[in-house]
């Protein structure tokens, strides 16, 4: 793995927003686990930052809410129902 | 690290998208390196897409760039000088 670079701030915005937008999409944990076959442990450390999120899980998450990465990273968008 | 879940082409555009901004604002491999405390060696990973970048590199080499991640990870974007 070799040394992490943790920008824990961000790490909690981005669980935030996730969580954000699963609730609006009435997705549960669970729901969106089985839909991007990460684990629902790993769905819940990405949603509570305490994980380092790959940008490959977070594309599968975004793809899964339907929503791009980049509009998941732009938390000032408000999210199309 | 458990199960990755690698999207090889979406790694792909991203290397390519930071290749272009590093260029577009003129810095070397080993600057951007420098600048984050990256290595240079995982700065070329990145860049080759060899690697599933965590967000928080990501975030730091965004920040290095003067770009957001959400701009860095919208393609269709074009970059302010």
């Amino acid at each position: 793995m070799g040394k992490q670079y943790r920008d824990q701030e961000y790490l909690v915005k981005i669980g935030k927003r996730i969580v954000e937008i699963r609730d609006l999409r009435k997705i549960t944990q669970e729901k969106l686990a089985e839909l991007t076959e990460i684990d629902t442990r790993q769905i819940g450390r990405i949603e509570r930052a305490e994980t380092n999120v790959s940008i490959s899980s977070l594309k599968l998450i975004a793809d899964h809410l339907k929503i791009s990465v980049s509009d998941l990273l732009d938390f000032s968008k408000s999210i199309e129902k």
